[in-house]
């Protein structure tokens, strides 16, 4: 299992003052997650958006924040078509594809969203699929939902390759396919030629118990917004794909991390199954409202992404400028907020040297490497000098 | 399974346009939760406070809020220890219990606190019993965390028999005990007595897999501060049992149903397993803040209970004061927001011409039973008007 350095260990097998818990026994050996929650100039670990809201959005969620609080006594719409409509809006905007509010579906964070999948189509005697390296909450959100959990590879240049994806697909027969696109921590954007193969893999296999359905698969899109200009986005492919779900999240692009609001496109039938699974009243009305207010503002969010792209762009091209002992640094192309980078004989001395300069970056990802989110740009400027002192990098001629 | 009038059936089999979805097997015939969201003047269905927040109250919401919404793009604090510790010092006042913020925890919602308990100590192969008439959701928890549900029985009286809880305990061998007290639909809470008579018998259990661990028992309190006086809080049983878990919520008696915020006390044992399966940062900034405000009001929201319970005891007299068909109706006593009464030989259509009437109330319970939120005395003397005309009721002389 994934876990951070300085997260706590949980003793599973502490006695509790004269009784022992229960604790289910594939949980025993688990920590909480994870990511330091460190008080550090520089915070380059958890991909967050550098920028905090402008005055105008932050008006515009006091506005609707108390016109909501005047009702909280009441439970909130369960059903918050007017947020799935906005965010129908907003993606037709963002990526050219008209979809209808019932299409959409938000949940606190795209961690619930990634949950009621899995509580939905998941569950005991079933698999999701996955590729590694990818994200390491995956297999967290399969042991969350009692989901067997079983990780395919990536290429060394952390591409998939679509012809052992579909060969993987066919020996695991999994319920649901996860495939993270920009992958994290890796930023690696899936070409929709290999979603399509992983599509039509899934359609040749029947879910065990689920006569004549086939697997969910899900492209997690986190970071989609990132994505280089000519990489498309997986929604495009939702209209003659009833079994995909495009998960997105407002933490990233929106710079919402505060506010927990993930959601997902699919097809109709989908979304219905997770009303089935969600926990009534999961959204909160102040949430709606929050998510409502930042995405009244999405013309200004997009325009900061322009800037957060090309700081991605340079901060790439500034570490593949640089030598390491006489060798460039690995580099991975990055359609993300983050850049991954390595390869470091001792990563962790890096980390902990880059921290003790002011500047968390994570270590994460095939052993080596270490990833940095893009901050403004005076952050990156921060992180760059500090990298050359403590990693002893040389400039490339 | 519970299912609620006017909801949508979910149909599972329903093809999704040439591909069918894995929906897991024990979902195929469920419905999306269900009470029905309708646009009526007299809301008493889904035990609400009636009392919308006061300007005091959404002006400290606002004030918060947006002093969070200028750091929304970095993630919450994953321990949230300042809301944690509001709430020990709030409970230490209403209960006279002190305990340690470490002991407190919080979710979107008691159904979230619920399913983290149930991921923690519940999963495959164990199960979860209560004993019913009870809150209608418990099952679809136990659903969602794919663990088994066992129904125990509940006296005519809706009381529990303490003997046959813990003969039942003994030959279920639970992993985790629901007691709801105030019990849902019925308005029962349970001498401390009854609890512990339960924990006992659970000391006892040995649960599968956990060697040495007893069942955890879960004293749901949604209901707790609309108890009478002299009735007991399950809190004052926490310094001796870490096995034991007390769950309240920010909905009822905070009239925050809104915000969808439960929590739940307990030893920090049982608190840090939940950490482990706890989505992170499953508590957004904003959901914080607008706890936390809400507890800054906490005098002022206490005061208003003292009505809705004296509301409340009058309802139960004036209903208890009244013959159907000549004979005294059946009044359930209630240490909650809402009162149980029938029998009607067609409660559907005493509740359907309710709502003819404007007066939404609920169809739950057993066989003859409707449950009728605590209002403000308008909408009680709008829905006893209502009951007379709707069941031909006479006063008792």
């Amino acid at each position: 299992m994934p876990s951070a350095p300085g997260a706590r260990r949980h003793d599973a097998t502490r006695d509790a003052g004269g009784g022992r818990l229960p604790l289910r026994a594939d949980l025993a050996d688990e920590v909480p997650y994870g990511a330091p929650q460190l008080d550090v100039p520089v915070l380059l670990n958890v991909n967050e958006n550098p920028y905090p809201p402008s005055d105008a959005v932050v008006a515009s969620v006091a506005r609707r924040v108390t016109e909501a609080a005047h009702g909280l006594n009441r439970y909130p719409d369960r059903e918050f078509l007017d947020l799935r409509a906005d965010l129908a809006d907003y993606l037709a905007v963002e990526s050219g594809v008209r979809l209808e509010p019932e299409q959409l579906w938000a949940a606190n964070g795209s961690n619930e969203v990634m949950l009621q999948l899995l509580q939905a189509f998941g569950g005991p005697g079933r698999s999701v699929l996955s590729f590694a390296p990818t994200y390491s909450m995956y297999p967290e959100y399969a042991r969350d939902a009692m989901t067997g959990w079983v990780a395919g590879r990536r290429e060394e240049d952390f591409t998939l390759d679509p012809v052992y994806a579909a060969e993987t697909i066919a020996e695991v027969r999994p319920a649901v396919i996860l495939l993270a696109s920009p992958n994290n921590p890796t930023g690696t954007a899936l070409p929709l030629a290999t979603v399509e193969a992983v599509l039509d893999a899934a359609a040749r296999v029947e879910v065990d118990g689920a006569r004549g359905a086939s697997p969910v698969v899900v492209v997690d899109e986190a970071y989609g917004e990132f994505r280089r200009r000519g990489v498309p986005s997986a929604l495009e492919l939702l209209a003659d794909r009833p079994n995909l779900a495009v998960a997105r999240t407002m933490s990233k692009a929106f710079g919402m991390a505060g506010a927990r609001v993930g959601y997902l496109a699919a097809s109709r039938e989908l979304v219905d199954a997770l009303r089935v699974v969600r926990l009534p009243y999961h959204l909160s009305a102040v949430t709606q409202a929050v998510a409502r207010a930042a995405l009244e503002h999405s013309d200004e969010l997009m325009a900061q992404i322009g800037s957060l792209r090309a700081e991605r762009d340079a901060t790439a091209a500034w570490l593949r400028g640089r030598l390491l002992d006489g060798r460039p640094l690995d580099v991975a192309d990055s359609d993300s907020n983050f850049v991954l980078f390595g390869r470091f004989a001792d990563r962790h001395a890096v980390w902990q040297g880059m921290l003790d300069e002011g500047v968390l970056i994570r270590e994460v990802g095939p052993e080596g490497w270490l990833r940095v989110s893009v901050g403004t740009p005076q952050e990156m400027e921060t992180f760059k000098a500090a990298l050359v002192r403590v990693a002893g990098l040389e400039e490339a001629r």
